[in-house]
Formats: structure tokens, sequence, C-alpha cells
């Protein structure tokens, strides 16, 4: 016999299945849901199924949004010159945290990844190659995470870019601001040394 | 203008509120319910809905179970001359994994706290005493954590419980002074309630 009543035990496991949450936080988690009144359980309730209502991919960028274009797509004060390509919503999020980029972006959702059996089809590939082919774009700024996938990723992506006459480049590699030398992978290193620039 | 859509700022705000999460968990969170499937939703939303449809205080302990009256009060097995009280109901968990105890329980929810403004008629004194009078209890153990609170409610409940010619005793204090009974490992709490001693 369980410890917990069926419905406690049910609504822990529940928890228990997001990412990053342990029994003890899920135990938590299942107790203070009990605890809220029912307008707070049900705004809890309505933010899940409005957000997976709501929700959708930009049919431009592949964005998750409110809207269709998204904010970012409809944004006529954006430059729609430079698309920066990204694998995941999330890394939208990052460089728009630098407040650097102001042109639109392009999101993969994944990275081709022959291991795990991802081919350039099952990513938002051929939808980019659309858009080049559709609109005026000077540049295409590849910002794909630096590990294995992400690199032969932006490499393929390359090679099916340039005979579209457009500019293509990739975010440095480099020491992180506030790094030190001395715990710098040589990878990094060399990377950095490599794209020196002039003072 | 926020980076998000508002939808996915909903969905993170509302995992925000939960205890112990912080914004970076939230959004990892948030997003990983955007990723499930519309049946994974339904589950995790249906058992958030059972607990707090299902779910009941035991009129008897004051537990809470799927069941009126809950497991442990329907179970008789269970010794019924000899009482429990603990603060909470995970206090309760926390006992029965001891495999120790085999009477029942009183869950007070709280404890007498002048400060916070919780008087004896705030928590479930007055049921405890109904029960005492109208059963044949031979022993009541108080379990209240050994904090200041708790000790305060232990003396209370020992004061009202003794003219009953009812046993009255206390776990030992086997529970580091500012514990919670909730994290404390099972074999200090069996050694705890071995060596209660009478009020």
């Amino acid at each position: 016999m369980s410890i917990y009543s069926p419905s406690i035990e049910k609504l822990i496991e529940s928890f228990e299945r997001l990412p990053s949450i342990g029994h003890k936080t899920a135990t938590r988690l299942a107790f203070h849901m009990l605890n809220l009144s029912e307008e707070e359980t049900n705004e809890f309730i309505g933010s899940i199924e409005n957000a997976r209502k709501n929700l959708k991919y930009c049919s431009i960028c592949y964005n998750i949004s409110d809207t269709d274009p998204c904010e970012i797509c409809a944004n006529s004060k954006r430059d729609s010159n430079i698309i920066c390509v990204v694998e995941d919503v999330k890394d939208i999020i990052a460089m728009e945290r630098t407040h650097e980029f102001k042109g639109l972006y392009h999101v993969l959702h994944g990275t081709i990844s022959p291991m795990n059996g991802i081919g350039p089809e099952d990513i938002k590939i051929k939808e980019l190659l659309n858009r080049l082919s559709n609109s005026e774009i000077k540049e295409v700024i590849i910002a794909t995470n630096p590990r294995v996938e992400g690199e032969a990723t932006a490499m393929y992506l390359s090679k099916l870019i340039k005979p579209f006459g457009i500019k293509v480049s990739r975010i440095a590699h480099g020491i992180p601001v506030g790094g030190d030398l001395e715990y710098t992978d040589e990878i990094t290193l060399a990377k950095a040394l490599e794209g020196r620039h002039e003072m």
C-alpha cells in the first residue's frame, strides 16, 4: 500500500515527470497545488491550456508566438535584409537580450545529427531556402551552437545558401567575456586566435 | 515590449509562482509543457483537477485523502487506543516511513503562533478534544515540530488532555532542534518515537 492517497500520488508523479524536478520537489509542488485556492488553481491550469491553444509557429521564421506572423517578423522596424539562423526558440531570446541584432530570425528546430537519425529534411532548412528565394535577403548569420552538430549544420547551410549570392556568416568563437585564458580549452583558444582582429 | 509572446510569458509566470522554482527553471518547465503531446498535457492537468476534486479532509483525523475516513482511520488493523498528533499532513508520511507507529493520527494543520495571529481555535484542537471524549484513547503522542511554536502547542495540548485521564507523551529530542519532521531520516524519527516521555 502506498503511503499517500492515489490522487496525491498521481499528482506527485505528474510533477516528477517535469525536467529537473526530483521526488522531494515534486512532493512540495503537489502539496502546494492542494493548498492553492480554486481561483489560483484555475489560473495555473488556464495558463497551460491557453498557451497550448494560442501558441503557434510563425509561418515565416518558425518562432513560437501568439500571433502569426510573430511579433518579430511583423515588426516593420526590423531589418528584413538580414536573417539570423538559430537552433531553438530559446536562442532567439538569448540573441534579443544582446540588443545588438535588429534583423529577423529563422528557427531550425534542431540540428542535422545523423547519430540521432535527424537529417536535413527533419529541420526547417527547406523553409529557410524558400524564404531566401522569395525575398531580398542580403546576409544570413548562422548562430547554431558551437558543437559538432551545430558546426556541421552551419557548414551544410553555408554550401546551400552561397549559390543564392547571399553573404553567409558565422558567429565568432572565442573566449567568453569574463573568462580566463588559463581555463579555456585549446580548441576555443585556437579559434579565438584565428579570429583575432586588428585593434 | 516583452521578449516572449504573452501566452508563454503567462505560463512562465505561473510556474514561477510555485515554491522553489526560479525564473530559469520556470522557463524550462514552460517550454517543456509546450513540447508535450496533447495527451500528456491533459494527463498533467487532469492529475491536478482530479486531486482537487477527489481529495478531502478525513472527518476523523484531518489527513488529506481520497476517502473519508482516510485509509489510516479506516484500517482496522491499526491501534485505535493511541493517537499521534502532528502539525501537517506531510508529517504523517514521515511518521509512516518509520514503520514504528501503528496507531492513528490527528493533524492540527498548524501550530499555535501568537506572532502570526494563530490561536488555539485556528487549528484542529477542538476536534482533537472531541475525539478524546468520544472514544477509548489511552495515549496521545504529541509530534509537533521541535520549534518554539511546536513546543508551546505541545505544552498547551498536554494541559488540555491530562484532565481526560489520558497519557500524554512527547516524541524525544532525537530530532535536531530547529529541524523539520518532514526531512528527518527514519532512524532518527524512530528513535525519537521510542524515547518519548510522559508529559
